[in-house]
């Protein structure tokens, strides 16, 4: 952001030591970007609502940016609209469509703190600017304008009222978005614009868990994750926060804290240790775990590639044509050839793209040089996740000793620095995964 | 437009004669602004038949900008949550949230012109730029920039979707928008920056008539109106354009075209003579009648104040408070005092601010002095409009005596240069409408 490629030094508030857990420094004002997806301004009560969560933080003394989503189905509304009128349509027409949903929610919300005494006003992508990429409908972030807000914030103690989502490509002058989920995106570049002390999401969850509760009632929410640990739960399915917003938190060291958008304003401390889960470096977690948190996915196909021929280019002959279909292939296991002259190949790919893949793999066929594909789509990817592996050996080992007392068969396995992930049938899943959370001890007193 | 405030030159183009009615040089390329409304744009199938229109002047070989409004009630839902939020809301947010609508309409058309072929792209207020005043909610248009548009219509015959309604203001970078009505004025003041043969307004009528026709069936469609007479008419209650939008083609010289929107595509010759009104310069309407139209309005209110002091000063002391709240005042009455000492005055005021007037003009008794108010809110104002009445004396005369063989009594009369009104008992407005179009030669044969 700002036009800096190398990490930004610091923030000078942050540097100072941190009194509680996730909370903010008591004794100062702080500076915060507060973000609210579609379902938390659905109407115009909730608005309000929204409003008084920001009023809250505003009467603390902090400064605030808030950065908002379209009314809940407005956006798909909108989508649904350019696909009526072309299937086809001109990604930069879509962008300029879809955009509009943000733009009423911001200018709506800063009706409402304007209703309640707060001075508030709305910024467009175009106005801030939040210079993006020309990728229409699915832009980066190149550079975040955050000066004047830094400016009103102590000449007027002035509210921004930011439309998440979208963007300004600088030559062009069009209007464009950042695709699914890119508010969160938005959020974490404006607090890194801001020198924000923390940005706040706040979603219809209260923090990131270390499983899905609805599958481990003992589920417990982590207090703490670390960015590398947050981007192996959201890709893995965890689906709390846009992937790329963690990347770019990452790298420009904004604290996100993941808290939810119903608790009432009123019963929550501004300077105290509101429930949610704080993503931050590894550094800030004191009481690191081994294994932080078990992921799992039902969306996989596995694909067994027979008796291929042992040669140097092999690998590049199967993955290469799937690559260019799109498809994304994930843990590549190739067991060591047994004649010394073939050997066999299994991955899996998404189940979406189970069929196409087999489509692309046939077709190679001639080029590969195999015996038979084989391939099941009733499979399941666990995951254990933590950054305390790196320096414990023995923690996958556990895994496969538990699950095989349990009966349960490792089907392949592929493994990381902070993560190893195994493929089993997927009528196991939820044996595995709460098999797996008490060994880890991440079961709830 | 463009910065010049002494009256533009006339185009080249426009200099050649006009071979046919209200028709484009039928040898020429020529440069058009077609404007379409919320209800020709309600939804996608309409959006698509719009595309239909311009691809039949695109493919005329005209060089086309379109201004389009929000789809029919969304503005009205957009301003509805406005005041849901704050009925005091901030107008430079409420210009933020309805300027969408119209943001979403140009996008889409612009996709349903490509899917047909048509090279086309969407231009929001800030990005052409269309600068405005500050006067949110009520902005004035000051500047258009048309020089982007007229080199892509020169290097990639692309045809501009603009979002009427809106603008920017220059210093603080915010959307403003024009209030009700005021996509045609945008389309107008776009007409003027690209130097337009002709601005077409499609509406839900085919054209201005002699009267309204469902008063007098007899009522013809005028092939054309000079821009004074449809100041008067507009302002009079044809709401087919909104009064500033005649202003400002009165002053940039726009030929302004009044059409229907259902018309067939299929159905109409880009070159030929289609129907509807065309509001231009008098000079370019050869066969001048002495009347062009009757106008009626039954919101009207009358107020009668008796036995005023006859004094310097006494009008300024009625109509000073008048005006000071916001009431407009018409039809204004003197009679010649009797006794020398007093007088009646007799004027009339919209009947929404009938009550409202009553109480500034009983609050300000005192200082007018006056004897009583007598009011009354059954009147009628019937105004008959023609430029021929410059040059032809009577017109009015003929007017009194038909009226009166009708028993139609006359409550007050005022008169301008092109321009009388009545004000009659409004149980005998059709009567009075009905006999004059008569009197005035204006019946369809």
């Amino acid at each position: 952001m700002n036009g800096q490629s190398a990490p930004r030094p610091r923030d000078r508030r942050r540097d100072q030591p941190i009194p509680l857990n996730r909370s903010l420094p008591r004794s100062r004002m702080a500076r915060l970007v507060m973000k609210f997806g579609g379902t938390s301004v659905a109407d115009i009560p909730r608005i309000r609502n929204v409003a008084a969560h920001v009023k809250r933080e505003v009467d603390a003394g902090h400064e605030v940016a808030v950065v908002v989503s379209a009314m809940a189905g407005k956006t798909n509304e909108l989508v649904a609209w350019c696909r009526e009128v072309s299937p086809l349509h001109d990604a930069r027409e879509y962008d300029t469509v879809v955009a509009s949903g943000e733009q009423v929610t911001s200018g709506l919300l800063a009706i409402a703190l304007q209703a309640i005494g707060i001075n508030a006003r709305s910024w467009q992508g175009w106005q801030l600017p939040i210079l993006t990429s020309d990728a229409h409908g699915a832009a980066r972030i190149l550079d975040v304008n955050g000066a004047e807000l830094v400016r009103r914030f102590k000449e007027r103690r002035e509210v921004a009222v930011i439309s998440g989502f979208q963007g300004i490509h600088k030559e062009t002058g069009r209007i464009t978005t950042l695709g699914r989920g890119g508010s969160d995106t938005s959020a974490v570049a404006v607090a890194a614009a801001i020198k924000a002390d923390r940005c706040d999401i706040y979603t219809d969850v209260d923090g990131v868990y270390t499983t899905d509760p609805r599958v481990v009632p003992r589920a417990r929410r982590l207090e703490k994750v670390a960015f590398e640990e947050m981007l192996e739960l959201a890709s893995l399915g965890a689906k709390v926060l846009q992937v790329r917003s963690v990347e770019l938190g990452m790298v420009q060291g904004v604290r996100i804290f993941v808290r939810s958008s119903f608790d009432r304003p009123e019963d929550i401390d501004p300077h105290g240790d509101p429930p949610g889960t704080l993503i931050c470096n590894e550094e800030e977690i004191v009481e690191q775990q081994v294994v932080t948190g078990i992921a799992f996915s039902k969306d996989e196909a596995q694909i067994s590639i027979r008796r291929v021929q042992d040669k140097p280019g092999v690998a590049a002959a199967i993955f290469g044509p799937l690559a260019e279909a799109n498809i994304n292939v994930d843990m590549i296991v190739q067991n060591v050839s047994a004649d010394g002259a073939t050997t066999d190949i299994t991955f899996t790919v998404p189940a979406a793209d189970y069929v196409r893949a087999g489509e692309v793999l046939a077709k190679a066929k001639p080029h590969i040089g195999y015996e038979r594909l084989d391939g099941a789509t009733e499979v399941a990817k666990v995951s254990v996740i933590g950054i305390g592996m790196r320096s414990h050996a023995g923690v996958a080992a556990q895994a496969f000793k538990a699950l095989a007392e349990r009966g349960i068969n490792i089907r392949a396995i592929s493994t990381s620095e902070i993560k190893f992930s195994l493929l089993i049938d997927e009528a196991y899943t939820e044996l595995a995964v709460r098999t797996l959370h008490s060994l880890y001890g991440l079961d709830k007193a």
